[in-house]
């Protein structure tokens, strides 16, 4: 087989946020597949076909790729961010592992790429400067209880807490809930960074301390990171720098 | 002040996962200041002042870029991966808290980059698929006992464990006690990924169940990723893939 597949991160929006390696990728490629509005961020040209899906449908996406690599295509699935976290490569692992065993052959790479809390972080300091974790709020995948679990941990390990998908339509009452549980087990000063659609031009930074923190602060565009006990505010005459110190007691 | 203060992340090696951004930051600056093997990665030109410095200096070297910014220079504070992941961000704002107040009003941005642990994530698969966690195992910066209570609550948490700086020749038993912890707390099969030195001519990949991982299989060039309870391999005629399925039960 002379196909491959690439499975490639976009960053957060910036083209100047899109490494060179998946640029190559993407001028290699024959065919590129991914959710619509990352399929629209790829510019047309002759002997490129673009794949766009709906949302929801990552399994689906995910085979239609591998199979189109398996006749022979070049083939880009586009994520937003890195495609290892919380993005389409496990998708296409999943569908290759229940696939037939020829895929397995398959030349497979993964192109990583700027994931959101790193850009969020960058933005607004280095609020992930010190220990912490990654987790995502949506149930669509797994049980709210191991969400509330998480987070629980989360606090008591004194991470800097980095939330994916806090919010949407489908799952409004998942982040309140989320809060209710900080505001149990935090002090109120604790920072909150709302970060919404950073390097694109809706990006919008808000910081405020947790007693302030309201749940329609956040929608399915925002990266939301929960400061440790030892994350601190610098302010300046512009924006304020939220960072987390390199030390720990 | 027309100086300036960008603060950037080079990657894990390759320039091909250099973004455009810190391209042209370091294309714009007149100083480059960093540890030295970081700033003998910037090409040397005409009107390019480089200020290679020793490692554990950090925070005279954050002061020193700070200065120079404060001077008029526009400057770029070097990191390999992320500026804001156990790098030189966090360094750069205590620095900036601690100095003189004209520095609050430097211009400072922090330029994201490739992380360690997402390129070792992508070369080996996706096993960040899922909630995951970063700590630092150095306790250069903090007592080795908070490194272990973190350790075991994201094991408690079922986070798959990204550990940055698993070992040193100043501190060889850190990463042994570390390995001991995780095979009283996970089964024998855990899987276990050492990443040396993604994306340079010293690559070297080696995914071995926890029964199987020894202490000296890490040094300071070694990314470790210990996968959570989900995470699998795919068997396969080349190198095995391992990731985390997107789900949990």
């Amino acid at each position: 087989m002379s196909g491959w597949l690439a499975i490639a991160g976009l960053g957060p929006g910036d083209e100047a946020l899109v490494t060179p390696e998946v640029t190559v990728a993407l001028a290699q490629a024959t065919d590129v597949v991914g959710y619509i509005p990352y399929v629209a961020r790829v510019a047309p040209r002759a002997g490129l076909v673009l794949h766009p899906s709906d949302n929801r449908v990552e399994g689906e996406r995910a085979a239609h790729a591998l199979a189109l690599a398996a006749a022979g295509r070049r083939v880009v699935v586009v994520s937003s961010g890195d495609p290892g976290v919380f993005a389409m490569a496990s998708a296409v692992f999943e569908a290759l592992e229940a696939g037939p065993a020829d895929w397995r052959d398959l030349d497979i790479r993964v192109l990583p790429g700027i994931t959101a809390m790193l850009a969020a972080s960058a933005r607004a300091g280095a609020p992930l400067g010190h220990d912490f974790c990654a987790i995502n709020l949506s149930d669509n995948l797994k049980p709210w209880d191991l969400v509330e679990r998480r987070l629980r941990l989360a606090v008591a390990a004194d991470f800097a807490i980095a939330l994916y998908n806090p919010r949407s339509k489908a799952r409004p009452q998942g982040f309140a809930r989320a809060l209710e549980l900080l505001r149990a087990t935090c002090s109120d000063d604790r920072p909150i960074l709302f970060a919404r659609a950073v390097s694109t031009p809706d990006e919008a930074l808000n910081i405020v301390p947790l007693s302030q923190a309201m749940p329609d602060m956040a929608d399915m565009r925002t990266m939301v990171i929960i400061g440790s006990s030892q994350t601190r505010i610098i302010p300046r005459a512009g924006a304020p720098i939220l960072y987390t110190p390199r030390f720990a007691a």
